[in-house]
């Protein structure tokens, strides 16, 4: 049985193909930054938005068509894995990410939510058995059910908190069977509604204990994954506390836990916060701290999380920017934590939404690539600082500068002159670059 | 003597120039939709940001290197005339747009203050007279001067509404004079800071007889130039008059002015009111008041008119996807109401901001027009409405339905069958086609 | 039985009450503007919110604790009305609103969904009988199932727009039915996603003509309550057609339509837009289209509809004095489209929020009354337009005034003088009001 | 001569008072939390808004009606002098705070502006010896010359490095010169316009080199006032390094900056960052880093930096109830970093804006001690943890858990009770002491 049966397997035909269901620009075998592209993006699907996923809204029911739609329970859960591996090797993808809630049901009581992930767990083992694709990572969905109402580590209810540990213990074992390389902590609700009936303190107190038990624990059973933080700053809570990256490693040098984590990066959190994507990994990656990726783009008209399919094109070639720069994401990929809209409810449309996204960030690796080999910023970036390179600026540099002696430095200045920042130039050398994306194949 | 000495008359080289100063899409020759790029874009530099601008922000002074900065009062007045045919004739380009206040200094008089444009103003003329640019629009700044702090004709004080009056009369005579082919209304103070302290009403009947004034006055003096308004939602009062342009049509429509206005859009204005640039120009289009255009581009992420050069191919794509289905813009054009940076201060960089707003808008047309050629959306978009071509869809169109039929047909329907909206494909579609444009031009 | 045993009738007991469930400031006898306090507001329940939401929101799954929760289909139906009699009683509030599918379960099948109705909707007229509660408005809900995925009435394809048409005549006949004394359309989504798949103009064309068709049905079935739209900017389209009062204004001039419709307007639509509640309400007052209100508020850090009760004083002050001075809703009321949080999940907590949003708007009223009585914000603004009732200003309102008179005129003012408008003073009052409502109620 | 002839000193007179200019809650010899309300709360004047600030805005001219206006250079600074200690006193302020270049003009050459400064400094201590009025903070003016355009300490050039580190030396000497109780930092220009041409890396550490180099110099010269760092996440640059109190922690500990500083929290930034007021305030407050507080407010339907006087009583409640908990502001208090209104242009709206502020603040003052007084919220709070005091929650806290407890634990209970979070039922407790205040100064 076929659940995509009008798509056959996608491939590489060329920026000047006219096949719907073929990449132009994503060539798994063409070389970035000494890998092949496959092996430096690391492109994962993400399970909860494209098999799990049923196309709701605040003010709609599912519209999503699926094969599978009339089932329910493990029967549904055990249809999702076989079209999940259908849609992995037609796609061609080398990983996927799931919460467990998105691959086995969960039951009132926790001992059955377990016994449902132990007949699915297997199941997935084996299809990753004959399959290419891999775990990117797996978490523990800590938001849906009505427990979680009040946030889940940072619950003001200590039984949750048990709750929410007993779930992770199982998904730092889940993990660690699947052979996934990372492990996701995304707080949806860990966070607060209104401070009038809020100890934030012991929140995060409780929220940094939590951590270091996980981490605990991870050690103890040998599950060696790289530990994910994914910054958000609101929604559905009216206030995270992993509002962004800066704010994430506050929290984690405070508590001790900063060489335990990294971070996961997401677009549309990014812009919810008030900036852009290519800045939240600039801040991770100057501090050694970018760790994975969500792809998906938001719309910033809008002020929820609208988790779409990247395709614009200066968004994905300056985080790829960032990317290459950092050599990569290590265990991390690109996951596209992204959704078909409400509207493109066909299964191909899946198809046309992870093509979309993947040859966007293809097209954004190679421009990047190009921007680096021809040292186009870098070079502009020097020439602009390098009076710290000398004389004064050295002295500031080292650490041979007082206040006194800058003083004396200023006062026999004259008029001082500086250079000027060319932005606009510099978006159009941008533009330039993005556009000889298509030489670049071609040639 | 001049005023940019580094740069020589800037030409089209193709993509592949590495000349910052050469147009790379921008082919003032080519033919788009039955005209010469130029004539059928029509750029225009705006007097106010390129020569009279400063580079002043809210906490900063200005910072722009120009060789007129020592000059004040009508001397400044007269370099910047000199200025800007030297920067028009090297941009080669066919238009510029200026306020009253920006060409000739305000006085505190308003008789000095006229005194003043009428020594500039013929100097303007002459000056147009051996040179390719014309004047696309004229208006008067009424927000800068104290008298203004409350408004113009919506002031809430019968003298700065009969100052206003004359200062419009004034602006429609030198429309006249030197040929202004629009004159343009933009409402700075035209609104409220406060509800507590408003009487609304007065204020918009008072604008609208401000309205009725002017275009009586432009008849008695036959003075033909199309009127624009420019809407914008706030800034810098806390709520302006003319928000948008359904705003603005609702305000035509009660004051019997539709027939006498269209729209001059702008693109950061748009966004700052939560919608596109390309839903502005969309909904003015297929209202028939697309008058002109603001060509800008804002930072979604910050809250104020940052008026920043147009590079964001997305926007230059769909905006002149809907020029071109306007058959252009008439009398109007793309107005370049956007400033170089605060730390772009050199003189090169107005070159290097306007080359880049030219190649992005040319490119935009290039990627528009082929999209309109190759009937790409268009033909998706018929597709999708086609059962309104017939049936119940004709019946509904045609006016030959109503609720009696319309119930007992939709009693006889099965499971309605929608299409998918294929969003993340159209998008895929336009990235495509963006990248053509490479192609396009070498070919 | 009883779904509120915790709870017994709610009274008014004075600012100075401990007691939870006592009204402090909304006293239904005391009089305002004429009328008794009841009358005069006309509170209504929004029967979606609080006897069908389930405390769902994108990240979650519904976390109400009701006491019909184990029930579903018609039955689940059955004692919803129930408990609502219950509730309305128990709060003694004198309206209530309703979508059909709120009441009555949506069937796949249209005649189906229509039976469902005709089972509930007798079963509501029999409990009205006997309560004194009445319905302000009810509407049909045409964005929850999947058919409406891409709109209703501007659905791209026709059976969509006759099942919609069916939905409304349904609705006016349930309307007659139960006396409703308003009928609302909300446009959830009418709008688009993109414009890349959008016949924009055909949409409302359509819209238009559906409203035609609306009025007509009405008028033939002798249905004579108030149509009313409902302005949204967004969400769940990306775009709304009823973006808010303006263009609102502009769609029902240009279709002919503005003498059917006044508006319904909510508060957290409002900021959604980039409006205060009470910009919109002025609006719409100025032009004699304010028909009814939802009162809720939003939380404008964040950007969505967070529909809360409303508690912030400055709103429900400056939105009561719209109101008041509207002579009130004529056969509008206030309508609480408001939800409690998620967490809020106690039955009591609903009547929390209830008394919490009516003694906001009680103590609205009170303090917009004295504004009014006292004319404090009337006398400032009469005086801060005063030049328009004599001399030049006269002239100008009269009309006798032209560009060559106000011209001659300004020529020979001096420096304009302007007035201070007082904002900070003016909040300084406001707040003092705000504070005496205090006294008012204990004297 | 005097620069405020018609206004008096103002004094408290009750909340009946109808005389403008006095003070209606704010009773300077009232106690709160065991001191004068006077010395609880250290009022301050800003210079920059209350004697330079003329009423520009980006789109207009100064408009403030100020008797020394007429003056330049030197004597405008003596004049402004002058003026600020007569509004001193007949507002009766405690505190004043200012920037270098506020109080003296700024010259191209650095000696000549500390010449500038020498003269300005002395006479205002000479005032300061028969005034109340005490220096709570001062800070050096790092964003308004052209010098700053590309930023102060981040700058890309040495000089203008080296030039802040003079401006901010000769500020810390003046600080010690005049008792100042604080000195900030705000980082106007420190951040980036646009990665594209940014080494973000390089700017921090060089901020940080920078603030060692001041704490040095303070210790070197016997100056012990707090180091405050004030947070703005954007305007005038696109993204500033102090974002939040959040991104400003992870800074200050990550460079070993964390005992040195504390923040300086300014309501119209942090809602610029997303943020409520009181989230900023109780960030620092459990971090042990509040310091000092920018009494001002927004408006969140704008976006920029409005800086109104504090007149919301939700607002200044609820930062009270933060500071109060925090046993007040230590050595910093609550400066008004706040501007009337451009439209607000005579000597007296600067007593009704500091009256409106000061009285918003009182009344927050004395609703936040009664909900502590009376435990309101701490109660509930304390409920709503409770299980963290005993049995397992205990064990949470205390660090005896681990995931295998834990999961034993969780594994044997049944459905998890949570508690409602009650947020609409305490949101009406908190109008319900807001509207008490009237009662409290009555009594």
């Amino acid at each position: 049985m076929s659940y995509f049966e009008n798509v056959n397997k996608v491939k590489f035909e060329g920026p000047n193909s006219t096949n719907p269901f073929a990449f132009k620009y994503y060539n798994p075998e063409e070389m970035i930054n000494g890998k092949r592209m496959e092996d430096f993006m690391r492109f994962a699907v993400s399970y909860w938005h494209t098999l799990t996923g049923e196309g709701t809204d605040p003010f709609g029911q599912g519209t999503m068509v699926r094969s599978y739609n009339h089932l329910s329970g493990i029967d549904l859960a055990k249809a999702r894995v076989e079209a999940s591996f259908e849609f992995f090797e037609k796609l061609d993808i080398p990983y996927f990410c799931f919460h467990d809630f998105d691959v086995a049901p969960e039951s009132d009581s926790l001992s059955e939510t377990f016994k449902n992930l132990d007949i699915i767990v297997p199941m997935i083992k084996d299809y990753m058995k004959t399959s290419k694709t891999k775990l990117l990572w797996n978490t523990a969905n800590m938001f849906s059910h009505p427990r979680w109402l009040h946030g889940a580590a940072t619950a003001p209810n200590a039984d949750v908190f048990a709750y929410a540990a007993a779930k992770v213990k199982k998904g730092l074992e889940v993990g660690k069977e699947l052979g996934a390389e990372n492990y996701v902590f995304w707080g949806g609700r860990e966070g607060y509604e209104t401070l009038l009936n809020t100890n934030m303190k012991l929140e995060l107190d409780n929220l940094a204990r939590f951590f270091h038990m996980a981490k605990d624990y991870a050690k103890e059973i040998g599950f060696d994954a790289q530990f994910l933080i994914e910054p958000k700053p609101k929604e559905p809570t009216k206030h995270q506390y992993d509002f962004d990256v800066a704010t994430g490693l506050a929290f984690l040098q405070q508590y001790g836990l900063k060489d335990t984590f990294k971070f996961n990066i997401e677009a549309n959190h990014a812009t919810l916060a008030g900036h852009t994507f290519e800045h939240e990994l600039h801040v991770a990656r100057i501090n050694g701290m970018l760790g994975s990726v969500d792809a998906n783009q938001g719309d910033t008209l809008l002020g929820w999380d609208t988790d779409e399919f990247p395709t614009d094109l200066y968004s994905t070639t300056l985080a790829m920017y960032e990317i290459i720069k950092n050599d990569g994401l290590g265990t991390g990929g690109l996951n596209f934590d992204a959704k078909v809209r409400r509207g493109s409810f066909d299964p191909e449309d899946l198809f046309h939404a992870h093509i979309a996204g993947m040859d966007a960030l293809a097209i954004g690796t190679k421009v990047a690539q190009r921007l680096l080999e021809d040292n186009v910023l870098e070079d502009f970036v020097a020439d602009r600082y390098s009076s710290f390179t000398e004389g004064i600026g050295l002295e500031i540099v080292e650490g041979r500068a007082n206040f006194h002696k800058l003083e004396k430095y200023a006062l026999s200045l004259g008029e001082i002159k500086n250079k000027s920042g060319r932005q606009e130039y510099l978006k159009a050398i941008l533009n330039k670059y993005i556009l000889e994306a298509y030489a670049t194949v071609n040639a």
